[in-house]
């Protein structure tokens, strides 16, 4: 089988110039099969903010209503992933901008829920996904780059969250790619101290992951990326890392294990 | 050689839900290869007024600085192009939607002027346009859908005419493909009067039009299309015609003749 690296940079990553340029010097050199994923909740935050658009939260969770759903295209489709798209041209990497509407890669279904209305938000069951195309691309050395949107195949456009894009793509390409998903963020892995970025943890079970998420030792934020993580690696993942974006071509960093 | 319908639609179609949906049905009922290029500029005129971005004229010249570069990608690059490619996929059209940058195809120089500086808008030499991985999707029966933004190459995001996008594809694919060059428009082609839709020109050869061209005859937005229309026939495109969206697959329209 041949290795395919499917890295996951957030917001931290692809909203500060420096760090990202060093992350591409990085990502561009990575030999073989390679997909990027992206997020960018904060520039359109600051987007939504500048045209008057409330963003809205109910029980904690985002509400993406129509406006907030064109605030996302504009910034995860347009802004970030073109620009990333042509950087990494610039690095030699032949780079194709996708969404999950794209070679409808990823179809979705808009999130229903009997108490509360996500708006246009769209859930993946990997079963649904359509690698034929992602395949051949890669097969001509082409590097897909993902932003965090889908569609539901009716001609809607949904916002999803790229960790579970991810993931989700990990799963799928595990069936004829050796796939290591690798979370890119700010702090250098999962830490056993939040405040103590020397607490690093080399790697981590599901057994203690879980014992951990009870005791709350772990950051809100992470997660939503250990889950994401876990479940790749149930589903055939080879290897899941989270690491500092500094560190994508060292072994620094939080391997997770079953 | 096989057919390639390549369709450029403007602004007028692409943000008019009602005739937008009746284009899309005709498009997507076209038979073999084809390309969707599109514009945009109005919803790019007024996301730049909601955040208060002066649009900047010089001798009638629309000036590129960086904050429209960012508007131009994210309505362009993101609003308008990925909204398409999910309305497309509803249709059963397998679309993929580009930028210049992504898979390198459209490479594009800053334009250097002495008396103005435009900003970032780039011109396309068509020696430089990469059309393998346009040919290898169109033979897995993707339909690609550019938007106006190409690249240098360098890691810069350019604007670029989509008329020219659309011309130069036809040029450079005429050498593999029979191209057929659309123009759609909100009218239904080239009129002598242009207070009269009754007055349709149903061709136009390239005399008639540098003597309409001096007369003044023709509407000043006609001008780059058929400028575009005349160097795409010129460089070996089949067929091109100007039409109304609503004639995609009619015959009514005005047919270029070198």
């Amino acid at each position: 089988m041949d290795k395919l690296n499917i890295v996951k940079i957030g917001g931290s990553v692809a909203e500060d110039d420096k760090a990202l340029s060093l992350f591409l010097d990085d990502f561009s050199r990575l030999e073989g099969a390679k997909i990027l994923v992206h997020g960018g909740a904060s520039k359109a935050t600051a987007l939504s903010k500048q045209l008057g658009i409330e963003v809205k939260i109910k029980d904690g969770r985002r509400i993406t209503d129509a406006d907030s759903l064109d605030v996302a295209v504009m910034v995860y489709a347009g802004l970030i992933n073109k620009n990333l798209v042509a950087k990494l041209q610039a690095r030699g990497c032949n780079a194709v901008g996708l969404s999950g509407a794209d070679l409808n890669v990823i179809p979705a279904q808009k999130r229903i829920h009997s108490d509360i209305d996500y708006g246009f938000v769209g859930d993946i069951d990997t079963k649904d996904i359509n690698s034929y195309m992602l395949r051949r691309l890669m097969d001509e050395s082409v590097v897909p780059v993902f932003c965090a949107v889908t569609h539901d195949t009716q001609g809607q456009l949904l916002n999803t969250n790229a960790d579970t894009i991810a993931a989700s793509l990990a799963i799928v390409l595990s069936t004829v790619y050796k796939v290591s998903l690798t979370f890119c963020m700010d702090i250098p892995g999962v830490l056993e101290d939040v405040e103590d970025p020397g607490s690093l943890l080399e790697s981590l079970d599901i057994r203690s992951y879980q014992k951990f998420k009870r005791s709350r030792a772990i950051s809100s934020g992470m997660i939503p990326k250990l889950h994401n993580g876990f479940e790749a690696l149930e589903k055939g993942t080879d290897k899941v890392v989270i690491k500092h974006s500094k560190n994508l071509l060292t072994e620094t960093g939080t391997v997770l294990s079953l």
